[in-house]
């Protein structure tokens, strides 16, 4: 029987067969390392573990990408803001935390978060910055077939042209005209207020090292396209399943797909989106203080039953976190092993019983029907 | 007292004075992440290790950079050869493992061996395939003046050209007569043997993942041009030290040097070598048979063993191991843990005769002479 996923893009239930015999290719978007991961982030990692051992107990070989966002306005700002009293600000390090490195220490906590709850690592982990070229082309595929334009003041970003695309919206099954406008820019030379940046023009005082000379002019990448770039270079223009957050469907998977298919590319044939994780049924937040964060998990529970808790909910569904939930997660996950010891007793005294049995004369073989008893030769 | 090293190009013990006070930066060769780490790889981080730290604790801001060179023949040649019997190679996956996933999975057993043994991760961890356009770049700048040239055969391929830049030898002190042929390409259209790729042509039959545009055809980086990319590109066009281990002067620093300090970068202050680690006084080899890996090492002693014996000797001495030799570092390191836990056990009974005294109206106060004894009034 094929397996049967919810695909966001048409709504439906569909069998998957996947676009290659015996293989399945899948990217799940990992972490914009500006911060500590939050519970969001490694129940999805979590979500997509289990899908990818699931996919590969039917007998497919899976390949796996996740990525790793390493420059974003957050993580310019938050490097740009680490400055000591100590410490002289200089062209090479304007910061006392440049950017790149406070982004390779994220990366590593998301690492060491993964690990600990038993998230396998993917087929590989692209960094966004690597893949400047891979991004540089796809931006001049979509100008050639006229979805993407240089902004009309000079400012140096690049726009993907939402009116340009019909099919724009079709993830989330939108109007572009009831859309909210793309917040990743000034409305700097836009044609649209929707359109969103595919390239971000250099802003005065930004870092020398984030900046990439372009043939649209000295720059970053916007947002959304690294992930096309990305996912398309190691698993091929067409593949199978594209997951991630249930909070990524819009923008970043609608602006994600409309690059990728306008440039020409079939992108992901599933759109697989995992539920949020609340906190006694309400948005974790940092402003009101119910938040928690898979660090203090850790330090109530053990791993495996902190696993058990974020992975126990069916994915698509809203997790709720609250006090005493990891408890009664603990309290599952000795059930669970109390019956695996047992189990394991069970066999252990079946294997001496076979073993007496054995010395005696009886050769117990597994039959059609799981025991077939009968004297030896 | 300023420290001192000795640095590999002058052949002088030199007073280190870093180039902007109170900041030391630090660029290390890590690995061509192609197998598993041997123990040659790792005894260099443990000395550059020991160096941060050192600098650190002489109150220097150290930013350090240690690259995984992520792309090169071997990575190719061995997911190439990585084909099973019932896997259908297509266009995208022409081999069981892709060398990104190659790379990737060897990279991680290099963090893993690093973490093991103690070593600290650098600032930052480049990989040589996130840095396509630095290297292009600084191709460029060799190219205007005059250092570097397309082959005259079409191949695609970009040479240094060695006979171009009278310093070329100075770090390894050898006149380009005496130096031997480079190796890291046929020699097709080179001006001289000794004429190093900075960008080798696309060969057919190689993965279209490892191939890039480029302003002088499709092709991927030379070996020697990615550690000039990305060392300048974190450290600046000068830096303070550049490490590696002893077997990486020549060719590898000498064609970064000639790369860097031809484009008109500064490049490294300080050249430090670490010495190889020999097996019974002689080259270890898989042929002889004379190996062991810093895996079956960790398998027989504690890692702070494993990391004494390695660290033990003076980093420029050749280091030797030999049967016997990791049970001589568990007992020096027992010696030193029964020292420290004397220690420990002086420093309480100290406190409490201090505490006693104080009870009994004596206050024990830090003088200068180390212990002075007064009565509390």
């Amino acid at each position: 029987m094929a397996q049967r996923f919810y695909d966001t893009r048409t709504a439906q239930i569909r069998d998957f067969e996947p676009l290659v015999p015996g293989e399945a290719s899948v990217y799940y978007c990992g972490a914009t390392v500006q911060g500590m991961p939050h519970v969001g982030h490694v129940r999805s990692a979590i979500v997509f573990d289990i899908l990818i051992r699931w996919l590969e107990a039917t007998g497919l070989r899976v390949t796996s990408v996740r990525n790793v966002t390493d420059i974003d306005d957050k993580i310019l700002d938050r490097s740009a803001d680490s400055h000591e009293a100590d410490f002289e600000a200089s062209d090479l390090y304007p910061a006392r935390e440049p950017w790149w490195a406070l982004a390779y220490r994220f990366e590593k906590a998301f690492d060491a978060a993964y690990l600990a709850l038993g998230v396998r690592r993917p087929t590989y982990e692209p960094r966004a910055t690597g893949h400047v070229p891979e991004m540089f082309a796809l931006i001049e595929r979509l100008m050639e077939r006229g979805h993407a334009y240089p902004a009309q003041d000079g400012s140096g970003d690049v726009y993907f042209d939402v009116r340009s695309w019909e099919r724009y919206g079709e993830l989330t099954r939108q109007r572009v005209e009831d859309m909210q406008d793309a917040p990743d820019a000034d409305p700097r030379g836009k044609r649209d207020p929707r359109d969103f940046a595919l390239w971000k023009g250099a802003k005065p005082g930004e870092p020398a090292t984030a900046v990439w000379e372009s043939p649209w002019g000295a720059g970053r990448p916007g947002w959304h396209l690294e992930c096309s770039a990305m996912s398309t270079k190691y698993l091929g223009a067409e593949f199978d399943i594209h997951g991630g957050g249930l909070d990524l469907r819009f923008p970043h998977h609608e602006n994600e797909l409309a690059q990728s298919a306008a440039a020409g590319d079939g992108f992901a044939r599933f759109w697989l989106h995992n539920g949020l994780v609340t906190y006694g049924g309400e948005k974790m937040s940092k402003s009101v203080g119910n938040t928690i964060s898979p660090e203090e998990m850790l330090g109530m529970a053990r791993p495996t039953a902190v696993r058990y808790f974020l992975g126990q909910a069916h994915y698509r569904s809203q997790l709720d976190y609250r006090p005493g939930a990891l408890d009664e997660a603990e309290a599952a996950v000795e059930r669970i092993e109390g019956f695996t010891a047992r189990a394991d007793k069970d066999w252990a005294t079946a294997d001496r019983i076979r073993d007496a049995l054995a010395a005696a004369g009886v050769v117990v073989e597994d039959g059609a029907d799981g025991a077939t008893w009968r004297l030896a030769d």
